[in-house]
């Protein structure tokens, strides 16, 4: 089902004129991209009406993203308009528990701009707002563009979203986050479009069209950080379920009396396979890891604590990915986040697990990999979300 | 993904012309639903040659399906070809471990003919192939129908099927049915198009066709029977995932350490779920059930050893579909099977374990209910899958 965020978002706020005038431009932009058009032409395929679209035209040509010349259609005088190369660049932002990711990235997958800046641990969601929006400005900034030249912004949330009210769900990585509606408080900021999404969700988005598994149909992207979350292509399409929190692989039970999850169940594989969870196992030992870098470092070096952490949470995670495999036959499992660096350290547990709890024709038929996008894959996801979604299509 | 198993069986057996053209008949019958058309237009809309259109029209008027009245088109003398509505009904074959039921349905959801007859435990394929087609004549010839009067037969198997090879997986029922290209089989005794799935998908089906659920885009049917197996309709269509085999859910890892299963695992959800293992659990008491309907009535009778079998059942099930909901997040769960007469005594605990288990607000959103269909379920969602296939759609 295609994801209605925005559309919820223009009911939320029916007086955004500036939100409306944008989104009848992608659609003369997305008109555009088949080819230069007349205005005539450009009133009949998006249905505008020609006063609309000569205005947004005048517009465009203004900022430069469009330009005019005099043709005749049917014998008649006719303004001919095609694109400058401009207006075509989407806008992707990645909020982590302490970073935060910009992409501007142009239609073809061209990243034109990109940086990642550290974010306070507990920080509020206005703060991480207003460092989104000062960082989308300078990047687009310094790639020579207005921020009219982007047609919108993906927004990736490590945390559910409640796609009935736009909100940030319970469970979300960052708890300050909670109930926030991330959508119309990033549109009035950065006033453009904003689609925003489960990191996760962006992580699988970015493996079809970023990635290498354009041409795979059914795909989980596994990506086990301070949380575990799952994001689902199905059919080609990112598939968001009812109330569009899927992929919630984090809470899956892997032990009936565990210890307690911060979802308020127990027993979650977040409890067992998340990288807060083995910093806190590693704890205990000499000159303890801080960070999934840490972990990385000492298992890459032979520790054989970090090793035996590594593996046995690898187990887990292959558990519930058969239980996963079971259920929705996936072609690929991707496994991204920080620890994709240990490579078949962390991958073979996982696939032992698999084989073990998959039924034997699923197990032996699913293609189970290392993300090659790393810790970009989200943001690079958020633009694919943006040119998705205003039906622009990189070619 | 749509199924490709009548093309793949098209592919394996490329010199049946009789299935060559009950297809081209099938892609004429779906041009005439839309209403009554000349020869010419049905030539056009088909890409079928006009010579091929007029025979296949001609031995449908033979048949009696079809009639033609002389007509003009363009100034030119046609013929006009409209459908008797007689060949538009579609065969459903539901094959259980010891049952068999047919059913004979038009389209528009009528069941002309359905007759269910039971099967030895441990027959072979061939001896249920032969009793499927005698029964599909009989009811067939009883609704005043000819064999050509079928688009084609849906078959449900009590098992995965991989759809690679047209064959039954490992995990099935019914292990003698195992490597058998069932689909190759049937349409060389039945002579007609084949689709073959397995049984729980076809329940899925028959909920949003034939069920109360045709306006629900993502939904589970759980089937409790001999086995545990789930069907998925994901954005409004049977789901197959990769290699075809999706919803095992009944070999979800609920004990790591539990009894070993069929298919080679332990601890999986059949192995505390399925009514073998209720029956295996009771059969130490008194005057023990021998059959699923005995456990309806004990448990309906209030028999407490009974009651706790399937508490703790449901509540195994729950615990596992919590996992499903956190995973894909459908709108509606079915269960259905021959516990389904049991009602809020299966349907509580199974809605305790799902709502402990998922998380809050998925479990809270997800609606639970028990088949209205009772065990007709696989046999009506087999007429569905025909009519699906040969994109003959009820109205």
């Amino acid at each position: 089902m295609p994801s209605t965020t925005a559309a919820q978002s223009r009911r939320q706020n029916p007086g955004s004129q500036s939100a409306l005038r944008h989104r009848n431009q992608q659609r003369i932009v997305a008109c555009l991209l088949n080819g230069p058009s007349t205005q005539a032409e450009l009133a009949r395929q998006t249905g505008l009406s020609t006063a609309t679209v000569s205005n947004i035209v005048k517009t465009m040509v203004d900022g430069g993203l469009a330009a005019t010349e005099p043709t005749t259609s049917s014998g008649r005088r006719a303004l001919n308009v095609r694109l400058t190369g401009k207006g075509t660049v989407a806008v992707g932002v990645d909020f982590g528990r302490r970073h935060l990711r910009v992409v501007v990235a142009s239609l073809g997958h061209r990243v034109l701009a990109e940086e990642s800046v550290g974010l306070p641990l507990g920080h509020r969601a206005q703060e991480g707002i207003e460092t989104a929006v000062a960082l989308v400005d300078r990047l687009l900034a310094q790639s020579g563009l207005p921020r009219s030249a982007a047609v919108g912004a993906g927004v990736g949330i490590p945390g559910p979203i409640d796609r009935r009210t736009g909100t940030v769900a319970q469970g979300a990585i960052l708890p300050e986050w909670v109930g926030i509606n991330i959508l119309q408080r990033l549109e009035d900021a950065l006033k453009m479009p904003v689609f925003v999404d489960n990191d996760a969700n962006l992580g699988a988005l970015a493996e079809v069209t970023w990635g290498p598994h354009g041409r795979t149909d059914n795909l989980l992207f596994l990506k086990i950080g301070s949380g575990v979350g799952a994001g689902l292509i199905i059919n080609g399409s990112p598939f968001y379920g009812n109330v569009g929190i899927t992929g919630e692989l984090g809470h899956a039970t892997i032990h009936e009396h565990g210890l307690v999850c911060r979802c308020g169940n127990r027993g979650c594989l977040e409890t067992v396979a998340s990288t807060t969870t083995m910093l806190e196992l590693l704890s205990r030992g000499e000159d303890p890891p801080r960070n999934a870098e840490d972990i990385v470092r000492n298992a890459l070096a032979g520790d054989s604590a970090t090793l035996r952490v590594v593996d046995d949470a690898g187990a887990a995670v292959g558990r519930a990915l058969g239980n996963v495999a079971n259920l929705i036959n996936p072609e690929v499992i991707v496994v991204g986040g920080p620890l994709a660096d240990l490579g078949d350290l962390l991958l073979d547990p996982i696939r032992r697990g698999l084989i073990r709890h998959a039924v034997p024709v699923v197990g032996e038929s699913t293609r189970l990999t290392m993300s090659s996008l790393g810790d970009r894959a989200e943001a690079l996801g958020a633009t694919a979300l943006v040119f998705q979604h205003t039906g622009i299509r990189a070619t």
